[in-house]
């Protein structure tokens, strides 16, 4: 059990605004309302927002039948929480508590329909997304946080030890992913959100889930696992071989641990986010595989599992102590196989701490 | 197994664009895109649209790392792929297939984020959400699409069936609850939505779930649950006494199910939404407890359990056979109880057709 100082966090965000230049933030429901203020409620067509300008007290407006709930909720104590009826027009509402005009930050996944009444209601306010222009809201995890986030990469850890020891071939793939999600859950997670199982051409297609495909010897299979622990995310990738390796399948593999690796080793505070990326795809471009890695490096984790920062080209944010994300590259050979290992990084003052600390090494399956 | 076409419904989304005067159609992750294509992606921070416009052919663009999913999906057969990579700009790849100019329908739920991206690379194009410009987008459904509604709503009548057997006094609400789950997936559900225990005073917060509080003897309990089979929603309302029933409940509950009855007596082609709504109001508020029915009287349903059309006073759209929605009115006095008698109710040539069929009477429990 951690307490949270959520008119803390509530402050922080607003002081955040302040210095990037915002009149202040709308908050909708998903991660941001969550870990700004502990109200959890599923994004409707009904609107529910929460307002943060600089200077004034924070204000949440709800639909009028959900208010108990809202009020109810584990840092609402000190926002006032005004409610909509049924049939009025919730923009109208929410544009009574916005000072006019300004630029206003929102988050990233507030429903269009949301963002388009609040530009009919209000044509002299603009909007631009969390991720843009707030990137830092949730990017950096205090020390409670990390250890959280570090207890749930155990949690994949001590799963992915237990996966090794099942058997793989002559089994389907989705066997294979229940046997993660069981694992998972055994090890104290609340949600699984992905189970991958990769196996043969399959491992060539990254988002591939898992299917019906039953693995066979000589397989490269790619797991790729993770989800919720105590509201903070897991995510870990590890590809094992089912029975002996080829020359050739030892050294695709060599190559993306090699970049898992020297990128892991270029987290410092102040490198850009891209230039990690930059890393990572150097070593595999050297070996002659660039046109194979056909995704960024990383990307953020804390009370979701995909938030900024991102590691991608084009991304110039510099790492900061408590940054909070994953490292990794993969290779992908289409019709063949595919190759990725993933670790949850946190940044510190003198560099990468892996979240993840199982053997890297192209672990041999029966 | 239903055999769906989906080139159809592609087509017909984008005839209706047009009648509607609408350039073309932005269709993001959510049900609308799973209607339209059969495409299933979790919503991301990474983009994913079809593009409807007339008189050319769907286009889809996709991150590149999920195109083999999407090309594989159910109705994309006819669909034009396209990727996105990471570190390139998804929103120049998206403009490069619209049309300059004109205003666009958009799902709902596509990202905010995604939306200011498409405002800020084409400035000159407009957007209107589909709920505002295109509500009959997925709101009539077709014959086969109602018996999916009405076998789901028979699983949910024989989920109450069966609920009214178990102890409720003594128990508490999330047990109960965990009950209606467990029923509901016996009956056939693959996912379930919401399972409210609302009993005593928390049935007077009318989106109270389920919680700790110990039923006793004597108290009102709604019970509202619902989810998916076979793709189609479930959404019912009964409410149910533990023992016998004071005079005050009998009557609150008799004024909910008059008011539930001459909604339901209400629908017919070409009758507005907000007249549904205000026919069940008026009965309410005649035996004066209009202040106490604090939402609209119901919501459309198909592949989502809350889609347009919403039976809410300022809807003007006129009910068309086909339709599926909810009628659900209520009377929730704070702090006492709450009654909500819910059912889904489908628009025939010759006026409604309940699709939840259990008695509606005040059912005494143990």
């Amino acid at each position: 059990m951690i307490l949270v100082d959520y008119a803390e966090r509530m402050n922080r965000a607003t002081r955040a605004a302040a210095d990037a230049g915002l009149t202040g933030l709308i908050v909708t429901p998903g991660p941001d309302l969550t870990h700004l203020c502990g109200y959890l409620p599923v994004p409707t067509e009904r609107l529910t927002a929460l307002v943060l300008v600089p200077g004034r007290a924070p204000r949440l407006l709800v639909p009028i039948l959900e208010r108990p709930d809202a009020e109810g909720a584990a840092g609402t104590s000190a926002v006032e929480v005004s409610g909509w009826s049924d049939g009025s027009d919730p923009y109208l509402a929410l544009a009574g508590l916005l000072p006019g005009g300004g630029r206003f930050g929102i988050s990233d996944s507030a429903w269009a329909m949301h963002l388009l009444g609040l530009q009919r209601t209000l044509p002299d306010t603009t909007y631009s997304a969390f991720s843009e222009s707030l990137p830092m809201l949730r990017a950096v995890k205090d020390a409670a946080e990390v250890e959280l986030l570090a207890a749930a990469g155990a949690a994949a850890d001590a799963t992915f030890e237990r996966i090794t020891e099942v058997r793989f071939a002559g089994r389907r793939e989705r066997e294979v992913a229940a046997d993660l999600r069981d694992l998972l859950i055994e090890h104290g997670h609340s949600q699984v959100d992905f189970t991958i199982v990769g196996s043969g051409p399959n491992g060539a297609n990254p988002h591939h889930e898992a299917g019906d495909r039953v693995i066979e010897d000589g397989d490269m299979v790619v797991l790729d696992f993770g989800g919720l622990k105590d509201g903070y995310g897991s995510d870990t990738t590890r590809t094992v071989h089912v029975g002996e390796p080829t020359a050739e399948e030892r050294k695709v593999h060599a190559v993306v641990r090699e970049a898992q690796q020297a990128a892991f080793e270029a987290v410092r505070p102040g490198a850009a986010c891209q230039d990690i990326d930059r890393v990572a795809r150097a070593v595999i471009t050297e070996a002659g595989y660039g046109e194979y890695f056909i995704h960024r490096t990383g990307h953020g984790i804390g009370v979701t599992t995909h938030e900024p920062p991102y590691l991608v080209e084009g991304e110039h944010l510099p790492l900061v102590p408590g940054m909070c994300f994953s490292i990794e590259p993969g290779i992908y050979l289409p019709g063949r196989f595919g190759v990725r290992i993933e670790d949850i990084v946190t940044c510190t003052e003198t560099g990468g701490r892996r979240l993840n600390t199982t053997d890297r090494g192209l672990r041999v399956v029966a």
